[in-house]
């Protein structure tokens, strides 16, 4: 750190993203990044779009915002397109909380939460889940802060239902909530219909995932048109062009083959099952996930030995070291046969085979 | 505005970038973008990459940041890569002024500093160029404040000599210097070399106008280690893939293509030299400018009519509603054969034959 560094800067503890070592060719399943490569039309939009990079991109989102917009069945003006879902969520620590409207988030969600809030010397209370690793709605009832849920969360995987998320939104109407859906088309339901009910709810979504565009740095948000309408005052108070054109090229064309990011979820989600039921097998103990990915312990074996051992045999996952979650792995769901790879090390692992 | 909308956001005048009109095709001269396409090596690169757009991008810019610290002469962590300059002024904004320290900027400049100042709760003291739209050195000889210089000027296009700037960093050693030079590539001097002997200058540049990359969103910052260190601090806290793998990969195509960068920039120079006669033998005044567009004026005819005339003809340029220039005209340097049928419009307009 500089001596010119401002103090509040100073005191920041910055995310810590997972790690993307370069020693040596690793099976990595600790981004959660996709199996399968982005649509082929992608990589076609690309090429054109580069031969006219002289030229700024659109404003406001140009036709990648519309065709976000008409896949999502709401209007041009309930959307904002952002570089990563981690704009649209800092964005919304800028502009909805504030010391006099502080924020709320669980204990063991999105990392980035907490840092987006320090970021923003915006005031949160943290609320711990329950034992089980579930939210409990009823800690969000009437609390009048700006609550920030990702759901499917992250890093457990475990979905709240709509209803309940309904009842949170609606007994805060001064505050705004934040349902992150990085994780929703896996199998969980969308809250993005509620947006029409209701004012004061954002629902943030990510082509990184289930899209297979981890490396295009694209999100969004969609909310009543008074909430995109803040979230853009904001960006044209940053950087106007947050979007390059490569980037909205690629995401028009993965907006446009749908079908291929269906098949593709539908393909994690069936590997999903399969690996669960053979962790389970294996003694594992594996939370209910909605996501494209698991999280799981084994009574008995320290999850730092667990990551360590996988890794020394090739395979990332991911680990925390927080108090509550620190003998969990957060795993990928990758490609089918990865998935049995790893099922074989963990088992030969665990039995004091290997 | 919504009435979640914090009281310092609803408290911003954002940005008004130049207009994007998609009504007709028109000679686009107002937002100082390149004549030139972009590298072709950039579109193979940008194909390439678009393959692999399911992992995330290299974190902390990877080998662009390393193919443009080779190129400016400099260390890896003395550069920060960032999404446009925009990206990098504010985090500058954001990491090195507060209450405590102030900016100070020209009243005529790129007109995002305010924005980021406020944006960024950054209180600002605006210092006015002189009537002849220079900077006077001894405005900013031991101020006291964190100080923001285009350089070359925008919208003037006016340089400040690098002795001028060397001497306000001296004077300043308890704030920082930030040297905004976007438009450098056109005849100016870089302030680059003297990162090594300032511990408190940053120097941005960006792959915008010289490079042909407006659409790539690219920009980067270069400093001593300390104050790389600090931005990247931001960066972590904000968006730590703030660049997507195909911006990347078209930045580094266009890094190891500065033979056809050199190439271009020359010719740009050389059409704003013929341009610029021609608009002085038309009895406009020109201020004398070394980057990509020039500032002009014309005696008894008011930059909007001016303005106005243009676009009804189908040339854009571009104009700003503040007091001291709004009669001035900024104009990209365009392709030769646009400058003359603008140096013709701008004859028949001025001679009342239009």
């Amino acid at each position: 750190m500089s001596r010119f560094l401002s103090s509040a800067m100073k005191a920041l503890a910055p995310y810590i993203p997972g790690e993307q070592p370069s020693d040596r060719k690793y099976i990595k399943l600790n981004t959660n990044e996709s199996p399968f490569p982005p649509s082929e039309k992608a990589v076609k939009a690309a090429e054109e779009a580069a031969k006219s990079l002289q030229l700024y991109p659109a404003l406001d989102g140009g036709r990648l915002r519309s065709e976000i917009a008409e896949y999502l069945g709401v209007g041009y003006d309930e959307v904002a397109v952002t570089n990563g879902s981690d704009e649209v969520l800092n964005l919304c620590f800028k502009a909805f909380c504030s010391t006099q409207s502080p924020a709320a988030f669980a204990d063991i969600t999105y990392g980035f939460y907490p840092v987006f809030a320090n970021y923003n010397c915006v005031p949160y209370e943290i609320i711990p889940l329950k034992d089980d690793f579930t939210v409990d709605p009823c800690d969000y009832i009437g609390i009048n802060k700006n609550i920030f849920i990702a759901n499917p969360n992250a890093p457990t995987g475990i979905f709240l239902p709509v209803s309940d998320i309904e009842k949170i939104i609606k007994s805060n109407p001064d505050n705004v909530v934040v349902v992150d859906e990085a994780y929703i088309d896996f199998g969980g339901e969308s809250c993005v219909p509620l947006i029409k009910k209701y004012p004061n709810l954002v629902v943030t979504q990510t082509f990184s995932k289930s899209r297979s565009m981890a490396g295009a740095r694209l999100g969004f948000g969609v909310a009543c048109p008074e909430l995109i309408n803040d979230l853009y005052r904001l960006i044209y108070s940053t950087n106007p062009y947050n979007l390059s054109r490569l980037n909205m090229a690629v995401g028009i064309a993965a907006m446009e083959d749908s079908e291929y990011t269906r098949r593709n979820c539908a393909e994690v989600v069936s590997t999903r099952e399969k690996f669960t039921e053979d962790l389970r097998s294996l003694g594992f103990e594996v939370l209910p996930s909605l996501a494209n990915f698991v999280f799981a312990k084994k009574e008995g074996v320290s999850g730092r030995e667990l990551y360590e051992r996988l890794r020394s045999e090739g395979i990332l996952v991911r680990r925390f070291d927080s108090p509550r979650i620190n003998d969990w792995l957060r795993i990928t769901i990758g490609a089918r046969d990865d998935m049995k790879t790893l099922v074989e090390k963990l088992r030969l692992i665990t039995e004091n085979l290997l």
